[in-house]
């Protein structure tokens, strides 16, 4: 027996037969003796219908209302599985947000859970009743309003449900039934990983395959919570129940580092086609100039990633590379040009056509030359790289996206992750 | 300055451009310094989808979870006028019924409201903000459930509200300028009434002129409370701010008798088509025997209406005839078709297509012969009467469905109430 969270997004209760495909998924996890707590989106295109209605009447919409508006989705969806469940023959019950509660901070839009008090829901599942909870919203406690907490929060509610009632996994059912060593679309030869750590999965999800919202792995990863990807549209009867102890014979399991016995080098290949990059040329070098330019943009709250500069041959000069998300390049070029008044006469170059291309794994913390292999690699297609960047886990360079399919195909058979 | 509440259905928040109509009589009412309360109902066809979603799924559905997803409509329009009355630079704050909250009965789907805590609400609206609350549904606060109180609750929703915040007038906006003599479609001499009693329009409301909701009605005459029927098709701007004193330049006001000074006759005419007439022929005269009919109808929750019994020339035998609701006539033949077994052999007629013609006013109490007119009438028409009913305040007659407009024009006329 184990207790068991179930996550289904927009397209699997995008509408009465998904929603009652949702129901005989869990219902194989109910007849296996398992308990059972599910957390659900919107039906796909309803939050799209919803944010649409919200700017239509007022671009300067109050987030508050916004989100009074946008929660009532899951709402719908949440009871009407409560419905087809019971029509299986299975007890259960829908859980708005403001009912459990699930408390959120005052972030209207994109809040973050702050509290979760899982004792009565777990108490109701521990009868056999079947939990159904609304996913992407909560309640802000000081003031008793609906919270929302961002596109893709519902992943990070099934994580953080999954916490409150001490679940012994997250099943995240999605389109795909497995996290891949990079997109089967680019590379058919791509492999599921059975396996992958929270680190690598964190890099992966915030690198662009978006499987997995960035906050529900973060959360998994501090509470020790094994999550799953899994596909809702596997038969519902093919995949066998959960049982401890075996969750690695279907989707991926993503876990601690120390579960993980044989780990790769490099896991997988990740590619982010939304950057933009932006050049700064004949920039007078002098201290203070990278502040003056990053400050103003991290006031506009405009992210600023990979960052690359150069001294000119004739040393008075630097010449600086950055990117930024592709939908923010507008906003950040208005920033620059308003520091521009400030630092004297620079260039400006940028361009939305280039795609940042990752490699990851917790196996690059005891190997040397990951890195090195990567740029020649690269190198020998004649694909110039931009500007690098990387962390413990992972090497990212920015390239021309021309070369996008490329670089991720050349670079997976590099690393061995063809399959075989 | 007065407080008043405001409310409307879908088809008068069927939009964003309709939404934004709304928001336009509100500001006319906050412009002049009044207070205001708004009950908004679902965008129009929400409801029915949503409903059919339910239905869809499991025709024996958890009424706790109809409700859970039905009333998520109003919560899309509530957050919408919130933000479309801050884009008029007006405050504004949606309310849920369980934010307030308004508390129900257990009977989900078909909920009667039990209290309404007002005072936070008024107090919000002493400061100038306008609460837009959602009409249709309630918390029911033994179980924290979601309880929604049946098609056209909203109406109830907004007298109720205005009872709690002791507001001055109650307007229902809909889709006519107020309630008519009868209606206009059949009788273009039909005239706008200005003044009706609680008594006249209850009578009106529950014999199908389905301008407001019967138990609002209800509500408003055991509180007292005023209510306004107005256009929401109105431009906003040609309608004069509520005024206490100066209410009946326009509209309906339904209010307390002793506020009517110049009593009418007869007030209005209405008629009901849905109507099914069931006739039990040869029915052995012996005692209890309307109580084993009738009995049985009751226990299957079949409203019975109107009544007609003769005794056979032979004296051994009785006639039945009596009225239930069109759609629930198949239901009552199969409750007939099991007392026979009990009761021995009679014969069963029915037939939908019949029509009940009332004349209403509160006049007939202290007026003879009203009803005597009404008779000579139809009986100078050629009409014959099937089926008579009466009450204090009112005068209903079945007929067939033919006649119904020739029924109506001639009554309409005979009583005074053609427009000069």
């Amino acid at each position: 027996m184990a207790v068991v969270v179930m996550k289904f997004g927009g397209t699997s209760v995008a509408n009465v037969d998904r929603i009652k495909n949702v129901a005989r998924h869990v219902k194989r996890e109910f007849a296996a003796g398992n308990k059972v707590a599910v957390v659900l989106s919107a039906m796909a295109g309803t939050t799209n219908q919803l944010v649409e209605w919200v700017r239509e009447i007022s671009p300067l919409y109050d987030a508050r209302e916004y989100d009074a508006v946008v929660a009532s989705g899951e709402q719908v969806t949440a009871g009407l599985l409560a419905i087809a469940l019971q029509a299986e023959g299975i007890p259960a019950r829908s859980w708005q947000g403001w009912q459990i509660p699930i408390e959120t901070d005052a972030a209207h839009g994109a809040a973050r859970i702050a509290e979760i008090d899982g004792s009565h829901l777990r108490e109701r599942i521990d009868t056999g009743e079947v939990a159904v909870v609304t996913g992407f919203q909560g309640i802000e406690p000081e003031t008793g309003r609906i919270a929302t907490l961002g596109r893709g929060g519902s992943d990070t509610s099934a994580a953080a449900v999954a916490v409150a009632i001490k679940a012994d996994v997250c099943d995240i059912y999605t389109d795909v039934d497995g996290v891949y060593t990079t997109d089967p679309r680019i590379v058919p030869l791509a492999r599921r990983i059975p396996k992958i750590s929270y680190e690598e999965m964190l890099e992966m999800a915030s690198l662009g395959s978006k499987v997995l919202q960035t906050r529900s792995v973060e959360l998994a990863m501090v509470y020790g919570l094994r999550l799953r990807v899994l596909s809702s549209f596997a038969e519902p009867d093919s995949l066998p129940p959960v049982e401890i102890g075996n969750l690695e014979n279907i989707g991926t399991t993503v876990c601690s580092e120390d579960e993980i016995v044989e780990t790769q080098v490099v896991s997988g290949i990740a590619y982010a086609k939304d950057e933009a990059k932006v050049t700064i040329l004949k920039l007078e070098d002098k201290p203070g100039v990278a502040a003056r330019i990053f400050g103003p943009l991290s006031k506009a709250a405009i992210n600023v990633d990979m960052i690359v500069q150069n001294v000119t041959p004739d040393g008075a000069h630097t010449d600086m590379t950055f990117t930024v998300q592709a939908a923010e390049l507008p906003r950040a070029l208005e920033v620059i040009d308003k520091v521009k008044q400030d630092l004297g006469n620079f260039e400006v170059k940028s361009s939305d056509d280039v795609v940042k291309i990752s490699i990851i794994g917790i196996g690059m913390r005891s190997h040397a030359g990951v890195a090195a292999k990567m740029f020649q690699t690269l190198s020998d297609k004649g694909i110039n790289i931009l500007a690098i960047s990387t962390s413990e886990i992972k090497v990212s360079v920015l390239i021309n996206a021309d070369y996008a399919e490329l670089a991720v195909r050349a670079l997976h058979e590099v690393y061995g992750l063809d399959a075989k």
